[in-house]
């Protein structure tokens, strides 16, 4: 492992007041840079790590130090021991997980905890807890929380196929057939029929054996095209917790969210508090520490179930703060350092809309194929009020094709919902991107449907909307023209005289 | 005057659901981008103008249509008949003017008014009004509203020099002597005795004569190390008429202000809430519509005193929309539309703190000499949350040296008063702008500064704070030895390696 600690460090500890805390950001990409602006501004230090194939990602510039953890590619930021030993080295008092690699990994967690560095985020047997689904659903089984009607684990043998089959009978089909130990849309199967059921169930043991080396399994009701509706909470280590308001996401491909939104936009605001309250009572009866977001599904009828909770920051994090105007990760680092929440539940207070589009290097006619391993030979972004960009790539980035696809997260706020959407258009429209296809083209044909606009869509959207495909590269191609038009006229020509 | 209509505009126009108005943009630079932005995002079609030496700014990339105006410097964006035949060619509905150049000339405003083209703003009647210093004063004392002790219009002779004589005797000197159609710090001089005001009257007649060609003096008692806080208003043509709350503009050089904050940071909300309580009733006696601010003095015994009316956008609008959530142009579109306040007073909340920095090519060390005619061959600017950026120059943009020497505002907002120095500064470290020297540095200096953090400073600040101005050009030099250091590592190499 190589140390780099560049003289700027030096220069940067002369230039600021007083260094008071030291942090290593576990992360890579926008998500690490979110967490170093955080960081800096609370006048302590940010420490970056990196892979090989990150070296020039803008994060470690940013940082106060960097440490180069391997040639990974994601196993080093995989690495508990490496990233450990770069804390350690680094004399790092706190370690930021960021969402992803380690941010949900109890082990991460207890290792932290083991060796006298503050794990920014819930301990790591609140992690563990929630990571299982079934240990999840009974903890909020207890405290009354609304829940998709779903069995413990299977028996194994015919008192767990009897159970099956019954619960089949009562709520109908289809059903859920899910491996306990999954999660991210892994270990998961639809089952449509009760021979279906009977004879995947031996076969969905075996599977989640092989793939999480728990062979548990368990059955859901399925909740049909429900909408997926988040609240972020957080908590101080006296117990106060909070809820900062709803978000939709129900925009998603394959399980990935590609569009957020908070509020939601379901009009009953009776029904909206009721389910903020809930994730309230659901994070204490989980002893909740630190920001987590409670997920719900909201069927057609407005039933709403608890799915999970998710104890990291979330990539959605952004519209909630542009919407109550609190900084999430501030708030985590506080609490995790022993500060208390220095506002009540009065205090949050929802103004207007945001919308947040997760700009991505992909190709979203061919399946949001990612276009990593591409350059990016123009990238030329917006601004303004209400504007938000969490991003990391520059022009003349070539990105990596062994990490997501995320390049930008654009955020935009508005006083009302139609301000919100003129001012994602005219942002999105802004944005000239050469060299990866991006998701910009796509979305731009989202902010013209009339569903989208009405807040009509549930995580059904994308296979129920086929005609938001069919759209020309044209944006691209109307950024080149005009750069040539104006090329051209710069030499004071006139390309349109006859 | 040649037009350049390019076929972006067409494509665009076929992107966009409907094409409701178009609007003419009579500015440049950074004010240009942003009102073109507000344009755009109420689905209208802006149109730009520029003078030659403006034809690299990106302004006119963003509009949907350009026209050129001629060779300038300057006197092409002052020539009201140009920028009339532009808008009648264009076919524009409306004219926003932007801040300087004919925002607050009653000439321009009354020939948009016979054209039958709207102007963004209030009548060419109330634009007269309150450009007159002594006619605004007598509407204002007329109205009740608290003034800084002062005559009416001096008589010639002995009658005018008695009159002065008296005024000075009671109040006490310095008093301010003032020509009456003077304004934007011109036509103004400070008198300290008796014998020095009666020499110094027929002077200053003659000067205001060649000037203005109005040779009418008046007398104003001076405050002394005031404080400047203005309040935004807005009203529509029913007469509705918000406040927006305050913003302080004390932190100036020659006049001209550097740093503003919203809301202010006197510590006493009841005469805050008074002022603005106070700058409404002056709107309404002004008979004021659209988007206006109200200037006021306050003492250091909390006395505050109206200064004038400026009846255009101002540079540091940004910091009332961050507070606010309002977006301040777009209003100033929709209610010269004729459209009424969507809001009322209630719905005008106030919420943290927001602090603008104009990042201007000047050397304060030099007395704030501009920086023109130099390349920006480095530009990385900053992002994030509570951040917004108002800029319109790139890497590579050579600034002119004839317009004046802002490059982008910085406005960062947060939920606390730390947090937003916290903010400002972790932006400031993190520009990088080689080429021309900026305020950056000197604003660094600030942002550390104990009595600025404590919000204890008036117009007087940058007199009484000299060690402001001692600081290394470091930050620069930072940015340069990061990226070096940084291409050595990536050739992996350690230049720290003995």
């Amino acid at each position: 492992m190589e140390i780099c600690q560049p003289f700027l460090v030096f220069l940067q500890q002369h230039l600021r007041e007083a260094v008071k805390k030291k942090i290593l950001v576990a992360n890579r990409g926008e998500i690490a840079i979110r967490l170093i602006r955080a960081i800096q501004e609370l006048d302590c230090t940010a420490v970056a790590v990196y892979e090989k194939p990150d070296e020039r990602s803008r994060h470690i510039r940013l940082a106060d130090e960097a440490v180069l953890l391997g040639n990974g590619p994601r196993c080093d930021y995989l690495n508990i021991r490496k990233i450990i030993a770069a804390a350690k080295h680094t004399g790092a008092d706190a370690i930021h997980p960021g969402y992803g690699f380690l941010a949900e990994n109890p082990g991460f967690a207890k290792a932290c905890e083991e060796e006298g560095i503050i794990f920014i985020g819930p301990s790591s047997k609140v992690i563990a807890d929630l990571g299982n689904k079934v240990v999840a659903r009974q903890i909020m089984a207890d405290a009354g929380i609304p829940m998709v009607p779903g069995t413990k684990n299977l028996p194994h043998g015919e008192e767990g196929l009897q159970n099956a089959i019954e619960f089949g009978r009562k709520y109908g089909y289809p059903v859920m057939l899910k491996a306990t130990s999954g999660g991210g849309g892994r270990g998961i199967r639809r089952i449509d029929t009760e021979d279906q059921l009977v004879n995947e169930i031996p076969v969905a043991r075996a599977e989640a054996k092989a793939a999480f080396n728990d062979d548990s399994v368990y059955l859901e009701k399925v909740v049909l095209e429900p909408k997926h509706v988040e609240v972020q909470i957080i908590a101080d280590k006296t117990g106060k917790t909070l809820h900062l308001g709803t978000r939709d996401c129900s925009i998603q491909r394959r399980n990935q969210k590609l569009i957020e939104l908070a509020p939601s936009r379901v009009a009953n605001p009776e029904l909206l508090e009721e389910i903020c309250q809930t994730a309230v009572k659901a994070a204490k009866a989980a002893n909740y520490f630190n920001a987590g977001t409670v997920e719900f599904l909201i069927d057609k009828d407005l039933n709403y179930y608890f799915m999970e909770i998710n104890t990291r920051i979330q990539v959605e994090h952004t519209v909630t703060e542009m919407v109550t105007g609190i900084d999430i990760v501030r708030n985590q680092i506080k609490l995790a350092f022993g500060y208390e929440l220095s506002f009540g539940q009065e205090d949050v207070q929802i103004r207007g809309h945001a919308i947040e589009m997760r700009i991505n290097a992909e190709d979203p006619k061919n399946n949001f194929m990612p276009e990593g391993g591409k350059k990016v030979s123009v990238y030329r972004s917006t601004g303004g009020f209400g504007v938000r960009l969490d991003g990391f790539v520059y022009q003349g980035y070539e990105i990596p094709e062994v990490y997501d696809s995320l390049l930008v997260k654009l955020t935009v706020h508005g006083f009302t919902w139609d301000e919100t959407v003129g001012r994602v258009k005219r942002c999105l429209k802004n944005f000239a991107i050469v060299g990866p296809k991006t998701t910009i083209p796509f979305y731009l044909r989202i902010v013209d449907d009339p569903d989208f606009i009405k807040g009509d869509f549930n995580t059904s959207y994308l296979d129920t909307h086929p005609h938001l495909f069919h759209y020309e590269e044209s944006i691209g191609e109307a950024g080149k023209l005009a750069k040539f038009i104006a090329e051209i006229h710069h030499r004071g020509e006139n390309p349109f005289a006859s």
